[in-house]
């Protein structure tokens, strides 16, 4: 039987570790893709901010891309097309049908909410990984979504390549969720199981830094802004109500931190920065907050940089996910994941 | 817009515990499948071991045989059509589009299985919660299935309504199963927690009968069958070998096991039936046995009746569902997301 080959392009907005990996991904994937889905596909632009931006119509020479890449390399060399003045004159320009938003976590969610509209808006499908502009735009980038019949998905925007958000849509059909609670920050978790055992700290917050586990600003991790900005992304899709990172609690941790951490575990508990959301009346409120959990607390035997997530439902009661030790090769699987869902 | 209404004739095979909850969730819920997928449904046909057959093409009063349920209900009184000799004379006149299978465990898998082949041979789509015949005919069915151009769902032989088969088929892309572990089977997770707690095993054993925890025969639980039998759907379904129940290697649980449960405790360890299926050279070995583990394990921290997987892959690396103390509620949602795939 023949299958129709569709063509499709794609475009890159952030190329570091995250876009890098999916597009080796990608790359392992071509013949799936196209025995599964009858998808061909190229990259035809790639825009970054500190190593340059191109376009390339007839499809960027990717593998060469991967090959060469060095810390200071520049895209402009491989460049082949329009000229670009800006970012969203590259999103015009770039003549792709998905554009893959990558970039880091800023909590304002700019500028990467005005790439998205702006490519929603020019009829891109977008799939991203950035918790940022999801958690501050969440309505109205969803809303113009709809209204363009173009796909907008971030699954790698929580717990990365675990399936949430795709889980409760696919399979969790006619389902409330009444609260949630989880841990959601790997480099604290980290900090906080280091601390457990002894390590200090200064310690253990270097050994985050140095194997990239942080944030580009570590107190993003630290006072719980990357948690409730996953957390506010968690409300906003999976229980409808609009809370936004600002709006919700958190608590910091530092070194003062390990006495606490040290107490509870004498007391043969354990410290854990939990997030949660629960509904109260008509709304939903979110917090990030430093618990003592029993020992036989799901969320107290995460460990390390494990995530977790509990929901709470009307059909399937308590159903947690747990994800662990992820990588960056597991936030590249769910861009892929969410493109699958995209090719259905 | 105006909408196409489908109308849809459901037959069920069983009509115990599951078999009821799932009507009650199909009246809750008949609002939002007209509402979602534009579908309208009936119960044409109830088939059970005990309390009689009953046909009607234009639909049973399933509201009434609900309210009216007792012990000694004999579902001839509501049957106004064709007679029927037999469950297999029974599926060919039902007038259904979809047969729910929910009869109780068999280790033959019979004669579920041949109810089964006989629907998808009638060109029924089938959806069961029996892991009797999927384990010990999956291969067969599956081909049988898609032969005729039909569906054969059966999220619900595995850890209730937790999402298994539908999270890995429809989340989880080009995704290649490695290895798997858990803890399957409530009623000796249940046993071996209560008897960490000091509860003899003949106490527990008996909590679990009463409660309605056990398969109709226990022994199907204490001698590992049921697991071994989910054990087999899961290697079959997701690790494309043909593993059977009676090629799984299994360890019992008796009273003698008190003191291992209690050693184990002594040590800060804990006692778990565990299992597990892995890759050797071409094959898949699948076992369950009784393992003593760290009290650090995932499998430790799961108590009572809550079940657990962890799945190792080659994209998400390792991810684990855990079911917090499922009812026959939970397996009656499995039916439900099956359903809702099929019409999908």
């Amino acid at each position: 039987m023949e299958q129709e080959i569709r063509q499709i392009n794609f475009a890159f907005m952030g190329f570091g570790h995250v876009g890098r990996a999916f597009a080796r991904l990608l790359i392992n994937r071509r013949n799936w893709l196209l025995k599964e889905y009858g998808v061909e596909w190229k990259i035809t632009g790639i825009a970054t901010k500190s190593h340059g931006t191109c376009i390339d119509h007839a499809g960027l020479p990717i593998r060469k891309i991967l090959g060469s890449w060095k810390r200071h390399s520049n895209l402009e060399n491989f460049h082949n097309g329009p000229v670009c003045a800006s970012h969203t004159d590259f999103i015009r320009q770039c003549g792709a049908d998905v554009l893959f938003e990558m970039s880091v976590l800023d909590l304002s969610g700019q500028p990467a909410a005005t790439y998205i509209r702006e490519a929603l808006g020019a009829g891109l499908n977008v799939i991203t990984t950035n918790k940022g502009p999801i958690s501050t735009h969440f309505r109205a980038l969803t809303k113009l979504a709809r209204l363009r019949d173009v796909e907008l998905l971030y699954e790698g925007t929580v717990m990365d390549g675990a399936p949430v958000f795709n889980m409760v849509r696919q399979n969790l059909p006619a389902t409330r969720i009444r609260s949630l609670r989880g841990i959601l920050n790997s480099t604290t978790n980290y900090i906080l199981t280091q601390m457990e055992q002894g390590t200090p700290f200064e310690s253990a917050l270097e050994y985050a830094k140095n194997a990239g586990l942080t944030e580009a600003d570590p107190r993003l991790d630290l006072d719980g802004w990357d948690a409730a900005a996953k957390l506010s992304v968690l409300i906003q899709a999976l229980m409808g109500a609009t809370v936004k990172p600002k709006d919700i609690e958190r608590s910091s941790i530092s070194e003062e931190t390990g006495k606490i951490v040290r107490a509870a575990v004498r007391r043969d508990r354990r410290l854990r920065a939990v997030a949660r959301a629960y509904r109260q009346g008509g709304r939903v409120i979110g917090k990030v907050e430093l618990q003592e959990l029993e020992i036989f607390d799901p969320l107290a035997a995460i460990r390390g940089l494990s995530n977790i997530l509990i929901i709470n439902t009307d059909t399937v009661r308590e159903l947690a996910i747990v994800e662990n030790n992820p990588s960056v090769d597991q936030t590249a699987f769910a861009l892929f994941a969410d493109l699958v869902s995209l090719l259905e």
